[in-house]
């Protein structure tokens, strides 16, 4: 027996297990339980497909890809086709520019403006921020697509297209979402308001700072930040994210000699920075990929129990997993070290070295200066100034052993702390009871290795609580060729992310 | 006391130190010393300083880089300038068409011709193959020369431009010393040959096929080959050249999974490639650039005492060529380890990396993929097909020890065998007492670290004596910024290039 609190000016309770009395859009009166309100709103979406589809179908077609600056135009046509859209849904909306990017031949460009909205504006109501963005990869038929990337195209049950799953899938599903439960007039427990940008996969440039001027304004009455921008571990069953991985990365730079010289004429000559810097690279990992760092690993929080019983309890096909990626061999055969290595253990992978040859061509030089790069994953409780502290030590060491003449420097280039929720938290059981409506299934608890430095940024500033409510498939493809988002997915994820508006009234 | 061969129709001999009859350009007969044709040849030569500058200038103002296609237009001028040059000299002259290059666009282009001269055809004399190249490396004012690279700017006495030491200041040196031979009526003691090319700076594209097919023809009589594209050991003493090192180049590739991987997602899943690469290179060389692998030092000719006495002998200023590579520190305080190391042992270098980031970003990826690069300069007795046995059986029980699942494969990629010649032969005599009258002093005996494929080429071709005759000094900067030719070098190179053509009348 659960209670809950009626929302809007009423300020009355009722107790009764899924029942509630809320304001409708209109504002009149309605008494209705929560899941009389989700068939209601379920029905209506499967009705609505095809009007889903096209929509998505628009969003595709528009190729806003940050990365490319000639693609700004296109880019700031996605701002203004999403802001309409949620226009249409009653919301208020603001574009708020942030400024210019400097490119790479100095000159400068326009970011895209960053679209905050409002939809609702109740005092005695909670305020849900939604996050998701509206730019995407690059995308080529010449990179081995099988379809044209920016035309939506469905085929055995996949919509394919740029941006059909990252992240203009989960964004759209979050309008079709408000958009019927406003046709259906069932009343929204909670004040929305959004934050979708439009330069995510181009680092967010601009976005943490504008995020901070409006900590005190737009940010200052945030109950709680849903961001649908991530995927289940597996094809088959729903998750909900609680934790990311922190970064340090590291450069690792040797200077031999003032320029790259010809490997003939100075070969046997000088001290060879790449030699060096290989050997230096060498002994910061083992074949097994253990940290060889001392002391990294004294800093991660020990497994508890009840952790321990959520991995092994996790759905994850490791043979599906190993074949997907294409290795040849994992490192364990246990699901749960697989998981607990990409999630809850640093790992350290060593990235390239700029200064190298790296053509295809077979150059004879000797490079007069490399930097090596890595980067270190970091987990609970991996401080980055911790690490730092280790990274340099053991690199001085190691230098001290070499007794190489040539420069040495290590610079910590910058750092994320890891992010870890409580998934018991009640806002995370909102989204658990919204899964099992929709799925009828338990969701799987799950972290992700990457870091997504938004959601430290709007736990900080908001200081409430961030959950991660993906939708769509661990094989979705995001960034590579081929992006799709299945079509089951698709339409259930509307289905989710409006049962979880729903389940908010529970707060 | 030294006889020697009259030359032409006369057939007739007679005696005395460097005294000899021969016939001059008109037909005439002419009594004359070896020493007095000098003389005259010489000043003359110092007569005509300022036509000779202009005539370089006016090759280096051809801005003749062949590795642009844009400036394909370019390098044919030069080429057609060139042509023009010996024909005024009373050169037959061809230009020889090499097919076509393909571009990374798919596209083709032009090569440019080779120019293929002959002067004079007198049966009973020997025939010399002079060898140049007529293209240059890029340059841009931007890339930090302190005047415009395409005019020849005079300071300080260096001539600055591109291609005022490479190649194409020994190029216009040979025909200004053919332009004073004939314009003083010298007798040439030789027929001439010319192969000047226009790909050097491309990896002589075409060329090696162009010559086979005129093995029989063009280079059927060729007695001796002489090749002016390199330099002194040093800044004051002139030198002959007589080795050169071989390579074997090999690439290393480790496929860990069938794409590069988000280090986050997938850190702590596979074995990295980058991982195994990093570790296989760093066990190739130790800290002091030896190599490592098994039974490669056994494959090297012994020093001799009559070749250690050499190196003793050689002028090298060891603080001078430290500063001017910008090292540090040299791997040696010894001038004979270094320049042995440089040019009579075998060095390994690491080149680089294939398929890992080298962007100066921090790009957080696991390649999947990764080819290391690296090669070994060979020198006698080194031959490539052991010396690609040793390499592939250390790097093979290398991989068994790593125990990495990934796929290992070892790619020899390339070799080219080592050159070295006789410096006691007669034809380096030729060009040693060339020396003597126009410095006065003994030449160093050297030779060159890298590797002039085109050298094996003729001397295979030709079977016959190839020479390197360099003219400018060692810090004339080729293929950097700033390339310049010292202005006493280019006179003194015309007078040395006439005074050894002047002296293959001994042979």
């Amino acid at each position: 027996m659960r209670r809950f609190t009626l929302f809007g000016d009423l300020d009355k309770t009722i107790s009764g297990m899924e029942s509630g009395k809320m304001r409708n859009w209109t504002g009149a009166l309605v008494i209705n339980t929560i899941m009389d309100f989700y068939h209601k709103f379920a029905r209506e979406v499967d009705a609505n497909q095809k009007k889903f589809v096209e929509r998505l179908r628009k969003a595709v077609a528009i190729p806003s890809i940050s990365g490319q600056p000639e693609r700004r135009a296109d880019v700031l046509r996605m701002v203004q086709w999403t802001k309409m859209q949620m226009e249409e849904l009653g919301a208020k909306v603001e574009l708020c520019e942030i400024g210019k990017q400097t490119l790479s031949d100095g000159s400068g460009i326009n970011l895209p403006p960053v679209l905050f909205g409002t939809l609702g504006n109740d005092k005695d109501k909670k305020t849900l921020l939604i996050y998701g963005h509206l730019d995407v990869q690059p995308a080529e038929n010449l990179d081995g697509w099988n379809t044209e990337p920016f035309s939506l195209v469905e085929k055995d049950g996949k919509l394919f297209g740029r941006g059909s799953t990252d992240d203009k899938g989960p964004v759209v599903a979050w309008i079709n979402a408000l958009d019927t439960l406003r046709k259906c007039e069932i009343p929204i427990p909670v004040n929305i308001k959004f934050c979708f940008e439009a330069m995510e996969e181009s680092g967010s440039l601009g976005l943490e700072e504008i995020l901070k001027k409006k900590k005190d304004t737009f940010l200052n009455d945030i109950n709680f930040t849903c961001i649908s921008d991530s995927y289940w571990l597996g094809k088959n069953k729903p998750c909900i994210s609680y934790g990311l991985r922190g970064l340090c990365y590291y450069f690792i730079e040797i200077t031999g000699c003032k320029q790259d010289l010809h490997s003939g004429v100075f070969g046997g000559s000088i001290y060879e920075p790449m030699s060096d810097l290989i050997w230096v690279m060498s002994q910061l990992t083992d074949v097994d990929g253990n940290i060889m760092i001392a002391g990294i690993m004294d800093l991660v929080a020990p497994v508890t129990n009840e952790e321990k019983k959520l991995y092994e309890a996790l759905d994850f096909d490791m043979e599906e997993y190993r074949a997907d990626i294409g290795a040849i061999k994992l490192l364990s055969d246990s699901k749960e070290k697989i998981l607990m290595n990409r999630w809850r253990y640093p790992t350290l992978s060593l990235h390239g070295i700029i200064g190298a040859s790296s053509g295809e061509d077979a150059k004879t030089v000797i490079p007069g200066k490399v930097i090596g790069k890595f980067s270190i994953r970091l987990v609970p409780n991996m401080e980055p100034v911790k690490v730092d502290s280790l990274v340099m030590h053991h690199l001085n060491a190691l230098w001290k052993i070499r007794g190489s003449p040539n420069r040495f420097e290590v610079k910590p280039l910058h750092s994320g702390v890891h992010w870890v929720s409580d998934f018991k938290d009640p806002h995370y059981q909102c989204a658990a009871r919204a899964i099992r409506k929709v799925y009828g299934v338990e969701p799987d608890y799950i972290r992700e290795g990457g870091s997504i430095p938004v959601t430290i940024t709007f736990q900080e500033l908001t200081r409430s609580s961030v959950l991660l409510l993906p939708i769509g498939s661990s094989d979705d493809m995001a960034h590579s060729q081929n992006e799709k988002i299945n079509l089951i997915n698709y339409m259930e994820g509307i289905k989710l992310l409006g049962a979880y508006i729903l389940e908010l009234c529970n707060l």
